[in-house]
């Protein structure tokens, strides 16, 4: 941590600061520059308060020197991590194809577009059963009953279930019943819900929120391995911008970003990305080759008809084509399709 | 709703279109234009799902051409709403001026402040129990011992007391302890916790989501009015844009805005909205002149050693020359400063 | 267009704005809702100010229902235009790679590079010789010294070069000198400008603006067709978010928007676009594979030495090796490299 | 500037860099972490390239501590700037309203607003002869012919004028005919413009562009000022976030931040800031008290004919209103009005 102080600082006010600094545990190393002069930390700041040092009023700025994420931060585990769910792997090298509907409509619609997803590929079944929805008058999904189908769509296909949890009083449920458990954009910083997530060991997969920083993103991660639980793969599913075209802006430079910065898997939602199943194709080529562990794509049988995000969902036809083409990059990238 | 078809549109296709909209429920009415056809939807359309309707391969677009909240639309509630509590009222001409710690730290600490406000004017004691901290290693407040420390400081002063709530099993405890209870920015789309909170009565303060549009930010209020909750109060409390100098952008015309569309009370956090102490006062000032019905500001009796925000928080001596000019304001504004 | 009118307009006022309308040649039709009624113009409707119906009191809202571009608009002109310079084609299936130092330092720097960056099979030499920096102190590129350097590059190599324009008054000595003009992304709305290359027919590299949504992206590109010349080449290159690990998000999404909505060619830089040299191989083979038709790189021999964007530069070994992996996803994609 | 290396870094490789930027004149004070080594650069490092430095593979991360401007910078010239134009002071006390139609039409419009406005109080009378418009289909303005208007205005009304410029061939004739040069928000980067502006002497209205930063703002007034001109006036405008409601998003905390980051004055346009006509008092006000040194107001007698921007025109009835509102704000921020 570096403390920059104001230009022409009283020599008092300065020593306070530093034996205040030093009474944390970190050394100070002075620089005096022409203009400004800079105190360096030195040992573990971790547990330093930066807003409190800034409120000192010789103080101009404080700069981190490091990533304030220690479990998900690559460079004290520097493997990449594999999370397993029934057999099937997700990260280095492993690729994962996580598919479904945006919400479980029905028993014979989860089961129709299980069977089409499967035939062609699929890792996951993915489904909500609990639809965060802006506005109260729209569809909010099936609650339990959709869980229910979701598991039965397990038992036929055997593809394992991933749905998104929205409270933390679900959390014994939600372990019990599926197989991943998604955390939604607007959930990322759900502290109570994250905190209990990590008491669990079932994998979790952690959305980036709409406005979230991909440091933030990580610090979300940590919240949920700092409690235990290792099992996190995180998903780039769109960012909120200016530009109104696209529902959100898909930020596939993020992808490269944490698998620099972090050993956990990533993937990519190319559906909410976009909110245009036109795109889903072309994007998800491209996570694919950018480096993504995997990705998330909305399937419905009869978009027209779907209850939530009918627009941004491809049918089973432009999946099987999707997959196809999807093979014949991840065979080039040397990255193995799990399902 | 209008829907805009593609162009060349076959007339079968279209008629299928409109006799699907029609058993809806709503009349539909033809407007060919020489490159583009608009269908325009005649009756009650908020049961009608957009994206549904968009996924149609002859759609080009669906325009909307009413908000799509209700309850807390001025269109249907011409009147203000203003929001009592424990005697003091929030809205149309009664302005109110919370303020307090970021968050309460220990018994001494909030008695302090809780009098040094509360001489100095303050309608409200604010102060965090329970944190919402993007990073697990930072303070996450004192919980159960914190809500009573505030109770003691109402006890004291006679100031009501506002705390942030984090989870919906927590909501029982609020009703008792607090008088108003905050929903923080990241909780805004905590929908779970909207329809917990709407079945009470007790005066909620809900933030906007730091990427939240006007739109969305008065569709998680409607969550809470749908339940039968009126009393609810909105802050601004600054948004995520590109610029980093501030902490965020304090956007002042979203006030003027929400005034317009919505009945609903709506106040200004400068705090968060700058995260800077420096510019506290004159961003209040902007406020109260803007037409916000109350400003929430934290002060701590030492900036310098807060467990939080200390950069942001202003001395109970900045806040009294603060209430000085804000005084002189308000009489000119013609509102009236409740306390 | 259409227009909403406010709730409850007399209907004289209604008559008088229909009347208005009218006699600015469009047919307008009346749809009656409950609570609101929307008028659909018919016709041609692109010389009708929106504003000017916007500030009309009993008017709530005006919503376009087709794009404001026409020549730059695929619907008027379905087939992909192909820009050829010099024999290289670029649209439609033709790839081109366009790259070297961010700025040319030297005779000697920028042969090396040229020699290096045509081995290694570049479609295109760039190079900037007049450089707009956000700081006036910073290194402001060589000007006329730097494009005679390209122009030795030029015929040593027998790559064709590209260069970044500054103002209106350097218009012919560009199009004498250079092969494709190109502009920066801070001028995508300097009007004068594109107005004086649009009367030339020399090939022009429109950079996407750090805040310009795509629609405004391609009415820049009207600017130049709408004066005569059709050899107009779109470059995504990073727009400005609130992320700031990355020095902009590249939004591959506007590229596939962009194949969409337009016929003109797109092309990526995801140097810009990242700012972040070890990036640079992942997101370009994203691109490739989202669909655009080419890139534009930094390479520079000496990244550490550059005089500006040392940090976003690879080296020519590393072009080589992301040249290498390109070839094999082009040829899945079925596109030729052009060089 | 202080230089945070990478973990590990071998000591050979540190003590080159270490020699490299001594080599450019600063001493190096070395810092070491248990984890990170950290440089600190003492002296003047204006002219170090921060770019050449992170490109180098021991640097993580490159922090500076100073602000990079140093005309603009109020740490080095404390006293606030009044710029003077025709005996109208502006900053330090001095409020100024500017006004006027978006665009000149006729000569009949500007004569009539001109006395409307001066009637009211304006300080000067501002009107755009050359528009800058997103469509090439838009009105572009009168030219020449606009100016002319424009100064008959002044002639009969004695307020001086305000007017945007487009392109730098344009700058002799703008200092000949106008009082006050604007240089709108698209150009705010144009430094070929810039540069051209600061070689005169004439008052400089630099908008700030739609995405620029508050720091890149001041370097383009840096770069007016390092050729010589000091009479710059800054104007926030609103920018560009997600928030779609609003035209742009006024970032009224900006002119907090300018303030005291410079001594240059600041003024508000709350017209493009919002776009709405009903916000304009509000916002307008909301500038007076949050220090701002004078308002650009858009004034036309009938927005509902005006030819650009007539949804956030207001009347000069409303005006009127305005302005009586502001001289009793002015009057308790102890500032003069000026006209």
């Amino acid at each position: 941590m570096v403390v920059v102080l104001k230009p022409n600082t009283p020599v008092e006010k300065r020593n306070t600061l530093i034996a205040e600094l030093e009474s944390m545990g970190v050394k100070v190393q002075v620089s005096e520059g022409t203009e400004t002069t800079v105190l360096g930390l030195i040992g573990d700041t971790s547990h330093i308060n930066q807003d409190r040092i800034l409120s000192n009023e010789i103080v101009a700025n404080v700069l981190r020197v490091q990533e304030p994420f220690k479990k998900a931060n690559r460079m004290f585990k520097p493997e990449s991590t594999v999370v397993e769910v029934n057999g099937r792997k997700i990260g280095e090298g492993y690729f994962c194809v996580i598919t479904g509907p945006c919400s479980v409509e029905s028993e014979e619609q989860i089961l129709t577009i299980a069977e089409e997803v499967k035939k062609n590929g699929a890792t996951f079944l993915r489904g909500g059963a609990y639809k965060p929805r802006t506005s109260p008058y729209s569809f909010q999904g099936l609650g339990l009953e959709g869980l229910e189908y979701l598991k039965h769509a397990r038992e036929k296909t055997g593809l394992p279930i991933v749905s998104e949890i929205m409270s933390p009083d679900m959390v014994e449920k939600f372990v019990e019943d599926v197989d991943i458990i998604q955390v939604g954009a607007r959930n990322m910083q759900n502290f109570v819900l994250l905190k209990e997530l990590g008491k669990t060991r079932k994998p979790i997969l952690l959305k980036r929120g709409l406005a979230a920083t991909i440091e933030e993103w990580l610090m979300s991660a940590e919240y949920i391995l700092n409690e235990g639980n290792p099992n996190v793969i995180l998903c780039e599913r769109g960012i909120r911008t200016f530009e109104t075209y696209t529902r959100n802006t898909l930020d596939l430079s993020a992808v490269v970003a944490v698998k620099k910065l972090s050993h956990l898997p990533v993937i990519v939602d190319p559906s909410h990305g976009t909110g245009k199943a036109w795109m889903v194709e072309a994007m998800s080529k491209a996570a694919a080759v950018a480096g993504a562990d995997g990705l998330i794509i909305e399937v419905h049988n009869n978009p027209k008809k779907a209850l939530c995000d009918g627009q941004q969902s491809i049918t089973p036809n432009e999946f099987s084509r999707l997959m196809e083409k999807l093979r014949k990059l991840l065979e080039i990238e040397g990255k193995k399709l799990e399902g």
